[in-house]
């Protein structure tokens, strides 16, 4: 941590400062410039940021200097890790498809759904049973009737699920039923629901918030590595900015910076980001271009007739085109697509 | 609603349309221009939007011309609301002061924040015993026994008490003892809670969300409201952009804005959306010139030992500027700021 | 200047760093911590930046620590500056009131617009002749015939003209009618016309940008100052934010914080940043409250033909309450309203 | 145009506006709904946007249903352009890099580095003379003497040159040394120089504005167009957000967006968008991903030397990697890097 005195700052504030810093068991080492001090703390930060510095006087500003997060990050874990759901890895030398509807409706959808996703290369299947909607008079998603429905799809496809949980309460009744549990962008700092999958024992993927910092996104996976899981993948779906020809911006940066930061996989999610399904494949191939270790995708066999964003589903003509671009871009980066031979059989 | 057709659409593709329309019980009308074509729909909304025009060939965009909202626009109640917290209004006929400390720590902490909180002219006292943090290693709040303390400081100085739900589950305990039910920024779009306090028979303070937009904080609003309470308070907090000299941008145009298209009454934060102490009074200033119905601010004993946002809290020696701005300006809005001839008794 | 190393850095790293600071004449102080050593340095910034510390081996982050303005910043003039305009004085103790059309189209247009202005307590008269449009199709103003009309203007009402310059190309011409030349939103990082309005010999209106940062914009006044110009106000007129609800987020904040970094008048244009009518009133009563040493707003007798921002124009009907404002706010903020005792006969 | 009326517009304001449409010549259609009618406008835009609508009796809302350009869009020239600088194309069928110094500091160092840009692909010289800075205080490049330096290593290299110009004043001299004129972020609605660069009959790079839109971008594009300059090169650059951690946000999608709109190509600037050397080469891979119809990379022979933006310049380590990245990206779009071979010879 660091201490900038102002300009105004008299001997007697710095001596306060290096005082009640070595009161609290650490050091302060004082520089002092032409026109301004500077203090540098050395010692345990949390018991610093416990001091209120920053309202003593003379301080001009208060400086920290070390990550905010311990277990996710990647300066004590500097290799990176990989997650495996339902056997199905998601880490560093693979590319993972993930692929199904945005909401699951009907078993039928559903199932053509996950095989439009296996035809294109899929390993895992996406499907939301219970979706958080901006309003109360959207669909909702089915509950626990659609969770049923994946399990069901699971059995005849063999692909691991990966769904949503909105509410605390309903963890581990998710958790019975799926392979991953995701955290939407609305949730990101639901700090209880974020507790509550820590401890479900199940791999968890954390997607961006609307506005969250790269910061802020990992000290949200902190608070699930808290409770005992390391198994989280951080997914980037595109931040709110003053652009409003696209839904979201994605921010593609953010894979290599949380990469950098974080030993968690990280993903990106193409579809949400643009909420435009010209926009699919475009971002799919910049997301496996800047290193992403997976990618999230809503597919629909009818989109014209989905209950929620339908208008970014991709349709069964996009097919061809994706499973190219999933197998021909991972290798350039030394990469493969994961497929059914990474699976390694998860004990019952 | 209105659908734009593109340039290359068909005339296929507008009878398409029209018929889709016509079959769901609405009406189409058509007008056509030199390079696009527009169809206006008349009819009920909810049933055009599960149709995916947007996805429909030839169309270029669908513009909603309605509002999403319907049980807190004003367009079907045109008379502002007032709201009673433990019999203490805020409306558009008073200023109402809410003070005390961010958080609970100790009850004579909070004892001498509500006698500072009176001392300016507070008739609502606030205070967090359930603390949403960004970093999983800060104080959480005392929980329950920060709600008895409140209740205690209640006894004593006669203040009702605002104070926040930050999980579903707690909504029937927070309820036991509060008088105002605080949803904050990062739970405005945390649905599964919103509809718990919608049920909890309590007014309900709802904070913006840091990236939310006006509509959303209204349609965020209209889930409580769903669930049969209309008691609510909207709250500007200060919204996230890029600017850092200060921690939010108070959007001080939300006020009036949100009066316009709500008949709820909308408060301000200043404390939270500066994040500075040096800037809450100019604040609390504009807020109330700008017409806001109340504002709610930290304020602290001891702001150098405060266990959260000690930074932004008054002091002592801010309250006799706070309770001059509080009488002075309120009148030049026709306004009086609440005090206890306001308040009515809560029948037991 | 604070140089914060990696945990990876070598003691080699550190020792390169002390070198080169000590060789450019500065010193440097090392602070070991357990994790992290931070290094202080003490000297001239300047030659510092020239060293591009951020990328020598070991550095994990540089901080600058001091304000990279001077001849604007408040450290070095603690005193707040006033700014007299054709004799009219926008400072500390004052509201000043600028006011008139948007742009310039006819001479009777322009009278009537000075005359409402005038009756609403504007001391200074505002309108623009070279108009910056974002689309090549719209109205550009009527340029040199508008300044003419501009300066008669001026001797039938008595009103110092403020208006404003896009090219500096037109520098010279603007000035030789102008007594306060206007650098708009979209110029405020057109360096090229900040020093040539910094040579021009008069008092210049500094618009933020419309996505600037307040310490790009006070970089921004440096640039003017630097060629000796210190006659400078700043005007808020807000920023581009997520929110659509508004044309621009107006950022209160900003005036205080301005007002604490730099000595410079801050002031307020209530009619940009909404860009609705309905928000001109309660903007500028909050504007006032938050400590603006003016407001600038637009009029029109008749905004239903206005060849420019209409829609956000006071009307007629809107100036009584208006003058009711600027007369009623300013005593409790301890200023006044400026009128025509403040203005000095400026020497010919 | 399509125009929303209130809900309590009467049948007066109806007709108001269906007769001031007729009177300049245009139709109006009217659609009642239960709650709101609609009216869509048909005929000259230009005409209905000088009529002031919106502030007419009973309007809610106006909305512009066609786009606000016309010779930069692709809706009326269906096939993407490609513009050739110095004989070299950028189009559709292609991806080329330019690359170069940020800042022309010596001869020796302009040389190196087009050498270095050579070796990686580069067919196209970038280095500026002229350096647009946010402080004063910062090194703003060596003028005429830069242009000079770079003719000379075109001279030795081949390699046609791009360069900034930041005043209309200067566009004459730049355009006598440069094969190609850039347009900075700080300038894109700089109109006044769009408009010389527009008659200097040189082919220009627009970048995006720091925060502006894609249809404010296109639309700076059009002022250019409209002086008889169609050879317009647009380049995204980042934008300015809340995230902290790069230096802007990299937009991809604007790449896919911009070139459904425009016909115009669309490059990406990798190096200014994260301001970070390690995100340089993952951003570059990005935008060949994503479709872009090249790339603008800043390299340093001595980037801990560099007079500015030192920490983001690729260094003679990166080359292999970047050359390989230029190599094997394109052919999966179909397209391949533009070599010797593309090059046409210019009639002198």
């Amino acid at each position: 941590m660091v201490i900038v005195m102002g300009s105004e700052a008299t001997q007697d504030d710095i001596e306060s400062i290096v005082g009640i810093v070595s009161t609290s068991g650490g050091e302060a080492f004082v520089s002092r410039g032409v026109n301004r001090t500077i203090i540098g703390l050395v010692g345990d930060i949390e018991r610093f940021a416990a001091l209120n510095i920053r309202g003593m006087s003379g301080v001009a500003d208060v400086m920290r200097v070390s990550m905010p997060y311990k277990l996710v990050s990647r300066e004590n874990h500097p290799e990176r890790s990989t997650v495996r759901v339902g056997g199905v890895p998601i880490g560093p030398d693979t590319v993972t498809l993930i692929a199904g509807p945005c909401a699951v409706e009907t078993p039928q959808q559903t199932l053509e759904a996950a095989e439009m996703a296996k035809a294109a290369g899929a390993t895992l299947l996406r499907g939301g049973a219970f979706k958080p909607r901006t309003s109360p008079y959207a669909f909702q998603g089915l509950g626990e009737e659609g969770l049923r429905i994946l399990a069901d799809v699971r059995e005849k496809t063999g692909l691991p699920i990966v769904t949503e949980v909105v509410d605390a309460h309903d963890v581990e009744l998710v958790a019975s039923y799926a392979d991953m549990l995701q955290i939407g962008t609305r949730n990101t700092q639901n700090f209880a629901l974020l507790q509550a999958v820590g401890k479900a024992g199940k791999p968890v993927m954390l997607k961006r918030g609307m506005s969250g910092t790269i910061e802020e996104w990992l000290m949200s996976a902190e608070y699930i590595a808290q409770r005992g899981n390391l198994d989280i993948v951080l997914c980037e779906r595109g931040i709110r900015t003053f652009e409003t020809a696209t839904r979201n911006t994605l921010d593609v940066s953010a894979v290599p910076v949380a990469q950098r930061l974080s030993h968690l996989p990280v993903i990106i999610d193409p579809s949400h980001s643009g909420g435009r399904r010209d926009l699919v494949l475009p971002l799919t191939r910049a997301a496996i271009a800047v290193g992403a270790d997976g990618v999230i995708i809503d597919v629909h066999p009818h989109p014209e007739q989905a209950l929620c964003d339908g208008p970014q589903a991709l349709v069964n003509g996009d097919l061809r085109e994706l499973a190219r671009v999933m197998r021909q871009f991972p290798p350039l980066l030394g990469r493969t697509l994961t497929d059914a031979t990474h699976a390694v059989p998860v004990p019952a």
